[in-house]
């Protein structure tokens, strides 16, 4: 199966470890064995945290964006409805959930379908809400952790000043040689990764280290320099 | 303390990586340190998922089949109600689960104590329902997952045809010099695996892959493919 | 940030590997990159589980005796009420919490809020109930569980007999030259640890070996025996 898959991920912190802003989203081609990206769709968004809920629609166009020129077989979105048909869903399907995750996600839901209808009538395939048991969703989130570093390191080489970026969930980054790599930390996910290319060679001017999150168990956070600062 | 578990495990999987079939059944013996079964007792069963609830019967034959020959102190059930004596398991103290789950188990109910009453007599030892948190059902479900997979060469090479199974919850599978080990990636069970002896060789006529499922996150699959077959 | 925190942990197990008391409760001190305790303030404290819900107003007071000569921005509580004030926590905010484990929290929430109250007056720092979010915590836990094996290694000792000490959560004990490093095995805490300075070296009096604890996943246990005493 060929797949694709979209997510938003990495924050902005402030001083408290708290999110402030969403930094990437990026759409993701995944095929066997399902553990990178074959192909990849980023963008810097710095979306505030406030209005995160609208980001699923941003990500669903995404897909749309990478299917242009992309042969899939069908579509994983990081919503987590054990794998419903996304043209299909309900309001009355979603009915178990909190009052207030269902009142965002009422409010989009007639955009999400309108997306999945067009993306089933232009290549006849389906948008599945899958979002938490689906590997690729998990890749688009790794790779949209590795641009995120890069986009930080931008802000932080542009406003000469030190950047904090929360991770997303058990995961850690590694600068390699072309590039950033975010791997997975989850228990039977050693081998998952996201990548980002650093073409601009951003990376040589900040320097980067790597703590914890004193306040989200499971989430680490990068601390990204510009190096001609002295802090 | 000597403890006999049972498990039933790895799944046939369709090309969607849907679960069709259970393939193995096993009951196990466990000593301290805890970390591998000493004594098994396998059957390939190929049951369809729709079944799957009365697994949890066979699996308790399984264990009394184990006990006669094999001196243990208690046996540790499959079936999470927090360790309670699977004799006095009564329909009022399974009232908190899904009307779904229960209706399933009070079909089965008093088939299971009716041979937890025979152990205790015969035995006198103890069935407790407390599945998720035994460690010797996580070693009956590696254990059982080793023996799948021979299972599952078996019948590849058999029906000269590629088959694709879903290992258990987070492990991974490596061949050894006289078999399949099955080892847990679970946090804190680095050194629990399960084993099965392959006696007939039958690895030796299959080639196998590792890949990630791709709808069910923390889930591995094998694909085996006989040797003498180019797919 | 510097962040103090508290915890108690690690119990004896009875022959059927069941809790019987809390070994130890400590205080730490903890600042970036949030590995390691910088200070800590250990207690034997031997109290049978029952009581246990009583510990949490100890903890409290442990980070108010640190707080005597350690300088802090923030304390962090082992209750897990997403990171609210300790001193405005009313009975309404736990009203979405279990019967029985609101009416511990009801007998015990006067005097956290007096001590909370006594270290916002004294030091000018907030108490957040933060608990399972807070690595601080997840710190104090693993030290707790470093001086319980010393703790537990010196009743083995004195009372010459092993000793079956439950380890906290996912984690596992090294002897090192100076006393013991427990170290975590959860998702992305690789680099997290607790350390306790073994003074007496009582560690060099007993031999101590690791096992599953078969009746609880996740767990370890440690067998502690005197060296003089053939077990």
């Amino acid at each position: 199966m060929r797949i694709i898959s979209a997510d938003s991920g990495a924050a902005l912190l402030n001083e408290r470890f708290e999110a402030t802003s969403i930094i990437a989203a990026v759409a993701v081609l995944v095929e066997p064995p399902y553990r990178l990206a074959e192909k990849s769709l980023a963008e810097p968004i710095f979306t505030t945290i406030g209005n995160s809920h609208e980001l699923i629609v941003h990500e669903l166009e995404l897909c749309q964006a990478l299917l242009k020129g992309t042969k899939a077989d069908v579509v994983h979105l990081d919503m987590s409805f054990g794998g419903l048909l996304m043209e299909e869903l309900s309001p009355i399907q979603i009915s178990n959930i909190s009052s207030k995750a269902r009142s965002h996600i009422l409010k989009i839901l007639p955009k999400l379908r309108k997306i999945a209808a067009d993306i089933k009538r232009v290549y006849g395939i389906e948008v599945l809400a899958i979002g938490k048991d689906s590997v690729p969703v998990r890749i688009a989130e790794l790779t949209a952790g590795a641009h995120a570093i890069l986009y930080a390191a931008e802000k932080a080489v542009d406003e000469k000043t030190m950047v904090c970026l929360g991770m997303p969930s058990k995961c850690y980054a590694r600068k390699v040689e072309d590039g950033v790599v975010v791997h997975s930390l989850t228990p039977a996910e050693h081998d998952i990764a996201g990548f980002a290319a650093d073409k601009e060679g951003v990376m040589e001017k900040v320097t980067f280290s790597e703590l914890l999150n004193p306040c989200a168990r499971g989430f680490r956070a990068l601390e990204l320099t510009p190096k001609s600062v002295n802090m």
